[in-house]
């Protein structure tokens, strides 16, 4: 039996995302996949201990109900306008599922293995609303999303066998106007989805709500705000999904809240296209403990709010120095920072930081080679990286 | 703008699954979601109270890793047999992305909105594998599963667009024999995937191994033998999956290790197949302390062994009395029981049932109308309920 007739053709070629590294080595400093260093509030870990008894027998709460009420409390909305997730990464994949035709369900051939080259044709030409309100093959198919940003996505529509069509952020990591993005001709104003990472990530560059708006209202697709680390920034674009029945926001309760071992995420947007990511998702998709943590968090706040506020400063000040020590460093609306280092290839102070004991992100692509990745630690943790810094400088 | 545009066809449709209610009614007796009344193992609590700590801010294994090489010594095989799922239910929706066509890719044509009846007719003369490795159109879009069977696979199917092929089992609920699958003309061979609930959910009927290996002998596409209640019957089919490449079984946590809360399960199958559907899961899809308590259960098998048998023994108590008071329990393999119940319909039991505080489930197909299905509870609960009963029989 040949198994490759088993597996669906596009599913044979997807290599599939791989995170960052979770080593297991004593004393290593972790700043590689923006977790956040602080613990969750002992409030939070009282109220999870308290709940591991006999219960655990039991499913929970199937539509994670108290959550949802809790968490449309404190946005100012309904609990129709909220579904939580397995984090949000399997909210951000369910969203391919509930809106992005599997391309080749439009075209009679099956996608060219040399699909990249093929998916930053311009298509925007295909609008799908203004052709009566058939869906244009191209559009329906189309999975959007800036470059760099979260390398999930392209990942995502490789499983859903969609196009991707990667667009070029500027080159300071801005978004592009309107107008840019016209006279550029690659944005699909029209694409099935798209995912705007806001603040971006890796890059760390926060966005406006009010140049998000103007984008959201010219595009005419699905799109998602994926504020992964919005609680770091000045600003969040929530009220926008509220307003625009066709723009979602996904947040999590992973970064900021400390939470990423209980996989909670959320997405806010119109109770008509929730309701359709709720009927396709799986019936008993959020955890238990992960529930009663994430509602346990919601009752303390302001200790982690004291915790962005340690960490914005942590990031401040260490911008500063490595600034100083010769490194150009983005301002950052995030839990990382994002800067070119001198004297060695990036590539090569991952590796001489990894020595010492000190673990980075690197990403190989053209616009992010020259940068390292940093997650802001403790005070601790960054004074060492800083040291450590300077003393390479040195070398 | 109109919404139902930005929502693909196929998922406009959709009922969502209905899982059995989860009321919090005091003193109310849960006998309607075959959870196990008993709680998880002291040892397996300890153990997850002993990680509610700082490391909650950490990503959990992103591969569940420690589980799977733990599992793979239980079973006698390797990792790389082993993927692990948020619940079962994750990965039995995985298998339909993995392995399963969507039907619009194959056909021009939408399907009808009156697809039930279209997606009965026979397509056993669509092998895949006859026409030389080109897949069939309908074989490769179709799931099928024997009726009635778990209530999701349907809808798994629809999330999909796949089509259906729902094949009867025997009025005993015994499964048709080859013969039989073929003179009935309706077992697609050759369908892209097929889902057997074995023991069966929900008449409690268990099938043996032997039987199992016939129909995966003559089925040539995916197989999922859905063993969710084997650890309450007399034989499991690990060995198919382990010996037949398109074989995978799944298991869950869920109900005899009586962690639903916290969504573990777990399929067994040939590498090439598991890595398939690795390369499409969710980067971090099991939660982390979920992991832990699935580890940790592992270390106090003999705990859950001695409640199976209780819960066996319970079993075959219950039923007995059950007959005596003239219904028609059906022999089950199961930690539930399906019975026709006397004197009263059985949808009328449910409602005189739940008056009286017990819950049990109800399905309302042609199949199982008559039926009620009650979980196995302690023999505390169990001896209230048959006492409940005796008194509606004297009613």
């Amino acid at each position: 039996m040949n198994l490759r007739q088993l597996v669906r053709p596009h599913v044979r070629k997807i290599h599939a995302y791989v995170p960052g590294e979770q080593p297991k080595v004593r004393g290593l400093i972790k700043l590689n996949t923006n977790e956040n260093p602080y613990p969750p509030s002992p409030k939070v870990l009282s109220a999870i201990r308290q709940a591991v008894d006999g219960r655990l027998r039991l499913y929970p709460n199937p539509a994670a109900q108290p959550l949802r009420e809790k968490l449309a409390k404190l946005h100012g909305c309904a609990p129709e306008n909220i579904i939580i997730g397995n984090g949000s990464d399997e909210l951000l994949a369910l969203a391919t599922r509930g809106f992005v035709a599997q391309a080749s369900s439009l075209h009679e051939a099956h996608t060219s293995p040399n699909q990249h080259s093929d998916d930053s044709k311009p298509s925007s030409v295909n609008s799908r609303l203004d052709t009566g309100g058939t869906p244009a093959p191209r559009s329906a198919a189309t999975i959007q999303y800036f470059n760099p940003s979260y390398s999930l996505y392209p990942i995502l529509a490789d499983i859903q066998g969609a196009h991707k069509n990667p667009v070029p952020l500027n080159p300071d990591f801005s978004l592009p106007t309107i107008n840019q993005l016209r006279r550029g001709k690659q944005w699909d104003f029209s694409a099935a989805l798209t995912y705007i990472t806001t603040p971006n990530a890796p890059s760390g560059r926060g966005y406006s709500t009010a140049e998000l708006a103007k984008l959201c209202r010219a595009t005419k697709g699905v799109v998602i705000l994926d504020e992964a680390y919005v609680d770091f920034a000045k600003e969040n674009a929530l009220e926008l999904a509220l307003k625009h029945p066709h723009v979602l926001v996904s947040r999590t309760f992973s970064k900021a809240y400390s939470l990423c071992f209980q996989r909670i995420g959320y997405f806010i947007g119109h109770p008509e296209m929730i309701s359709t990511l709720d009927r396709i998702r799986d019936s008993y998709n959020v955890n238990g403990l992960g529930q009663v943590g994430a509602l346990a968090t919601l009752g303390d706040l302001a200790y982690y709010r004291r915790n962005f506020k340690r960490i914005i400063a942590t990031r401040e000040k260490v911008s500063a120095q490595l600034t100083k020590l010769g490194f150009e460093v983005l301002p950052s609306s995030t839990n990382f920072i994002f800067a070119k280092p001198p004297k060695f290839p990036a590539e090569q102070w991952l590796a001489k930081l990894r020595d010492r004991k000190l673990l980075v992100r690197w990403f190989k692509y053209p616009e992010t080679r020259n940068y390292i990745r940093v997650t802001i630690g403790t005070e601790k943790e960054m004074a060492k990286f800083v040291q450590v810094c300077g003393s390479l400088m040195k070398a």
